[in-house]
């Protein structure tokens, strides 16, 4: 069950910066081991929040005039808050969410990787800074991919009982598509941006800290500009394709197994209730509407069954 | 992430019973500090085929012809299996899902609370049996409430490397009632068959154990019993009230609800999932359609607010 550790406030603007005025300042406020990593959550705060204006500004144009993102900023009391954006029900999507947050917590002793193996006794709780950029987009066309991207920068400060004990921190992320029906020109598409793939896929890392961390700020950065020009002209492409009541039955059953992902297994999904963070915030990931048929089965050889059969028996895409 | 112990293998009828032959002759294999063990599996097992049996009767019954239920029936090469019962899109019912299963598996020492402390060496996996009858049952008409119910009885063996240590047994269980609008007489009928409550709510309990065996086999049968008289006339009264599509969208938008809680928090789901049992037995209790709208917040002193806030502050309902 979810630990609640504060309750998120409404601001009725963005603020400048969710960072405390003592973690941007060069000098990390509890560890000197690493001098920079005060500078990296501000330039990772700053290139998500930029992510999400140009991935918005391009979601509206291609949704066409209507619908617009509402926007809710929150703070926490101890610092940190976030951005969370939601397009609903619009032309072509369905449900578009692109969240930031940037968040401080406590986390279990036992997520500390201690670098030094040399104390005996346990440490106590580690604090630690989480921020990330985390997307999904459902569109109303069921020939028209769902897409999910998630990039995020962690930190630990030396847990409070063991002052010396080195700051740690990782990148991770991804993006992937989900499509309900595939067009293997899109998958082809979508991959020829990136080398590693996971499933009909994408690429994904997590705990990545082991090169240079201002080289893999820029690796990340890159990654999230590949969002749009990635996904966007798959966009365009299915959005005005007609469809039978079939379709979107199948699109529907999709969308109920996206969301027992996302509910059951997601890192993002789970992470962000168990340090209670925003609901309404984490849960835009789940689509507008889905459904559950009791063991539904696709014809052998069906455009349904070829979907199905990708995301079992992974496939080489390019 | 799901440990799948053993794959389910369809069959095409029902066994006279699921119990593996040395499990049904009154002397326990590994064990012999519970001799009536045994047979208390073997009527447990009977009880809850007979409350399949009688609670799908009912439901036809009042769906009203056109409507059957579907059986699925699944055994495991190492002794167990079920009986998966669904009836979908009926007259009355969107999806109501009816199942019994008995399983042999091994769990996690942790998870065996050691009666004797003494021994010093951490005991091993632990085998153990879980049979129960699971059931969720979704109406169409947003005035006609969902209902949970699931009674279940575990025992374990004694740890393979600890052959001398107790079997240890428990029962739990519980029956639970899910309105989208609240009807106070629908409620205070409910809770009129039980004493406790949780929620909007019904019966709980779990590790049940510190009775004589016999007589909560009969408090669990019992309570299994009541599900038909405490939930049908219910159903009679507002399966036919005339309802909006405002309605239908607040029934869709708890019925979103309903699969968070029941993905992320429910006891027997998570259990299903990482014991490796059958998915779609599983996931049946899942609604057929279920919406999720972004920060959905309902008028203050509308019938949706009062459902809501239900939720949120419990009541004594008699």
């Amino acid at each position: 069950s979810a630990v609640s550790i504060e309750k998120e406030t409404p601001e009725t603007e963005r603020p400048h910066t969710f960072l405390r005025e003592s973690d941007d300042d060069g000098a990390p406020s509890s560890s000197s081991s690493s001098s920079s990593s005060s500078s990296v959550r501000s330039r990772f705060e700053k290139m998500i929040r930029e992510a999400q204006d140009s991935v918005c500004e391009a979601i509206e144009g291609v949704d066409g005039g209507g619908a617009k993102f509402k926007e809710d900023v929150w703070s926490r009391p101890g610092g940190g808050g976030g951005i969370s954006r939601v397009l609903q029900d619009g032309a072509v999507w369905e449900k578009a969410g692109v969240n930031v947050s940037v968040v401080y917590g406590v986390m279990p002793p036992e997520a500390y990787r201690a670098a030094t193996a040399s104390a005996q006794q346990k440490p106590g709780p580690v604090p630690f800074f989480a921020a990330g950029i985390s997307s999904v987009l459902h569109p109303k066309n069921p020939f028209a991919p769902t897409l999910h991207f998630n990039y995020r920068y962690f930190e630990t400060d030396a847990p409070k009982d063991v002052p010396g004990a080195p700051r740690q921190w990782w990148f991770g992320g991804g993006t992937d598509l989900t499509p309900a029906y595939i067009f293997e020109e899109d998958v082809k598409h979508f991959h020829s941006h990136r080398g590693e793939r996971r499933g009909l896929g994408g690429i994904f890392f997590d705990d990545l800290n082991d090169y240079d961390q201002g080289m893999l700020l820029s690796f990340a950065t890159e990654c999230a500009n590949s969002v749009v020009p990635a996904y966007i002209p798959i966009i365009e492409k299915r959005k005005d394709i007609p469809f039978t009541d079939q379709h979107k039955a199948w699109q529907q059953v999709r969308r109920g197994r996206y969301v027992e992902f996302n509910l059951v297994y997601d890192r993002g999904t789970t992470f962000g209730l168990k340090t209670g963070g925003r609901i309404e915030s984490i849960l835009v990931s789940l689509p507008l509407t889905a459904r559950w048929e009791y063991d539904h089965k696709p014809e052998e050889g069906s455009e349904e069954w070829k979907l199905l059969d990708a995301c079992i028996n992974p496939k080489e895409w390019i």
